[in-house]
């Protein structure tokens, strides 16, 4: 470890106050992409995203797109491997808003000692996982000369949206950003106390789907039993989607699917079963039929209903048969499976079980593959290694139900690996009311970026 | 007919525009019994119809009840067979507000000649129809003497919330009530051209369901396909509910059920199905297999799921599994099913399912069993000697989908038979956006009600 590392993590832990103090001032900003009423705060957050790594010391552009604006900052050294991190500024919405202990947009510190948190939409994803390298970048341009790597920042303001902008923007940029590897952060530890790399992400693929009948809503008694009821017949649809052992029955939906070579460690890790069911308040896994759960969250497809409604909600009684019913209907993907395949058996599903007298209105919301990335890298190798110096325990390397698109994009477009190092943790209740960021986690992550940028520089140079 | 009858019948086609107008005036209160914000409404409306009674002619009393008033009105004839004429001044909620093509409380009248209607919430149900025997009552009033039978009008406001003061009420003043018919005008006409007596009325069974699994709402990337999924879950118990020929799926749902003997004649009514199908903007009939229309709304049991929510369901995607799943699901019984039994059965349905981890919570909101009136009455058959001087088509005898709790509680706890005769039109739209009320048949059914309170006035006199 070089005194310079030794100087910039001291300085990490002697501002970590200041530091928390800028991750709220970012996380007070309500940069909810999804919903036009807060473009106006999506733009504020990508101006003061711009000005804190300016204070990093990079030079930073908040460049326009046809959605949100795209956040570009470079700096470091020019002679360095290039590095681009990845981060977005934009959150999940905040609704259902009653559940939430405290304001979603303000950023409160919970629990005491080890055990302190921070809570507010964005503290996990993204705010507080990008803010740990800008911190890191701040540390070692404040005291360590600057990044001794050639760096390029790239947040965007659309993650939560299915990223419109990207891929243009990248396809038009790519010249000036293409990079020797890309660091993304949005993922997560084994655990408190073991980091994690992550190298497979699933896929996404996202259908909206209305189902219309008659023309109007109808008193359930005059034409119950005769009329075709959009309700019944949604639930009928959507409630085949599984067999009894939990697979998915739409045509062709598992061709390609292999087990993948690592599948066979992974009942070797240490994997907490009990608390990742804990932390969803559940006591066992339910899910495809002889598989384990690690099996069920990142190596096998699935689909998931994420919204439903139609017909009378309110208190009480309404005997009436709903005119149409709609459906929010997602599949993660695995690889081997291709998203558009996937997209298009999935809309077929639907249409050759369109009843009578009904039509459906599908619209897709997202088409992405899972992605596995290199564990055979130079790059990956040093972040493992600076990964040892900050924690007791190895760093495991692991799947991940979730999907991140931008790394696929990373993959084509400027044909770089990601390295997937992110330091939140699975009770961190993202896209849920009363999402925390633990400090804990913060303080080790702005820590570990400095060390992993100190290692990524050595990358290819003769071993000391 | 007597001159007398002549008279009134005239004076009702000589003040049908002021018939209207105070149509009108009750048809502006929004009373919506189902939605407290509305309870100084409902409470409104029960003056304004109390006061149109006495103007009618009538000794008019508002009830104090734990629930909305009670409003009875008393006179004609003392020495007459006593009648019992029953509506409810509380209407549907409006909602979906945005459908309708005028204030839903704003009555408007539309169309041309023969084609003009009515066009508010309450319209048909219920008070187009009540105000019709009102009407005739005050045209009775005014240049008849006074009705010709003894009258007793009973008005409640909670008959769109399941009427719930009403049993304890018939109970508590049963001596003072009790008729020896009672007339129930919430039904409909054949066609514009043909007037029906309804003789069957399906029951209701309705519940609210709510499925909860996790103990928040979950990130779909990191939890899906190892936890369960309330949505996915619920779909598919709710899917379950019908088998491939549209039959229930509910133990013993069908024990008891039999085809009734009237049944063979219904496929001699010149019933109009693409007309019936056509008001559901629909070109085909859905239901159980090898069922007519007919059959299917008069004769059969049914499930419908009248209203669904769990999860997002706003703009774009979200990624969440939700906690929890809701329903409301109901059922309309006829003659040989216990409403208990069949509640009691679907309740179990649910429960014997109840996915791991999961629990439900299951309300229920109406359990009332399905009735059959006498036909071989002479209160029936004055109605349709009534009827046939009225109209040029002879009274059709039909069954009714929907359910009239109101009269099976005559029944029980008056021990009177009701007449059900109505001047509703399939396409009335009642429950629905922009429900209406034909002009037509408003002044028909005053004449028409106007001519059966002589026709049951000579019920058991020497034929003339």
């Amino acid at each position: 470890m070089s005194t310079t590392l030794d100087r910039v993590l001291d300085h990490i832990d002697a501002s970590f106050d200041a530091s928390l103090e800028r991750l709220k001032t970012l996380l007070r900003v309500p940069s909810v992409s999804t919903d036009p009423a807060h473009a106006g705060d999506v733009q504020a957050c990508a101006e003061l995203t711009a000005d804190l790594l300016r204070q990093a010391g990079l030079d930073a552009t908040v460049h326009t797109t046809p959605g949100h604006p795209m956040v570009v900052a470079t700096g470091g050294n020019p002679d360095g491997h290039h590095v681009l991190y990845y981060g977005h500024y934009d959150v999940q919405p905040a609704d259902p808003i009653e559940l939430w202990d405290t304001a979603p947009f303000e950023p409160t510190i919970a629990g005491e000692g080890d055990e302190r948190r921070i809570v507010c939409r964005g503290a996990a994803d993204d705010k507080g996982q990008l803010m740990m390298f800008v911190e890191a970048m701040r540390a070692w341009h404040e005291v360590g000369g600057g990044m001794p790597l050639r760096i390029t920042v790239l947040l965007e303001g659309e993650e939560e949206s299915g990223s419109p902008s990207l891929d243009p923007f990248l396809q038009e940029h790519c010249d000036m950003l293409r990079p020797d590897v890309c660091i993304v952060s949005d993922t997560g530890m084994w655990n408190r106390q073991t980091p994690a790399i992550t190298t497979m992400l699933r896929g996404l693929v996202y259908l909206d789907v209305k189902l219309s009948g008659p023309s109007h809503d109808l008193h359930s008694g005059m034409y119950g039993g005769a009329v075709v009821n959009p309700l019944n017949e949604l639930t009928r649809i959507l409630g085949g989607l599984h067999d009894n052992d939990g697979r998915i029955t739409v045509e062709g939906f598992y061709d390609g699917v292999r087990d993948p070579a690592s599948a066979k460690q992974w009942a070797t890790l240490d994997f907490d079963e009990a608390a990742f069911l804990d932390s969803a308040g559940l006591q066992q896994s339910t899910g495809e039929a002889n598989r384990t759960v690690l099996e069920r969250i990142w190596s096998r497809p699935t689909l998931d209903i994420n919204g439903i409604c139609g017909g009378y909600t309110g208190e009480g009684a309404k005997t009436v048969i709903a005119a149409e019913g709609r459906a929010k209907v997602s599949c993660r993907l695995v690889p081997g499976q291709d998203p558009q395949c996937i997209e298009a058996a999935l809309i077929a599903h639907f249409e050759t079980r369109t009843p009578p007298g009904c039509t459906w209105a599908i619209q897709g919301h997202g088409c992405n593959p899972a992605i596995e990335v290199e564990t055979d890298s130079p790059w990956l190798r040093g972040a493992v290694d600076a990964l040892g110096t900050e924690f007791d325990n190895d760093t495991v390397l692991c799947g991940c139900g979730g999907s991140i698109p931008v790394v696929g994009s990373f993959q084509s477009i400027l044909g770089a690996q990601s390295l997937l190092v992110g330091f939140g943790l699975d009770d961190d209740r993202v896209h849920s009311p009363n999402e925390k960021f633990d400090l804990i986690c913060l303080h080790k992550g702005i820590r570990s970026h400095a060390a992993i940028a100190e290692a990524l520089a050595h990358v290819g140079a003769t071993a000391t």
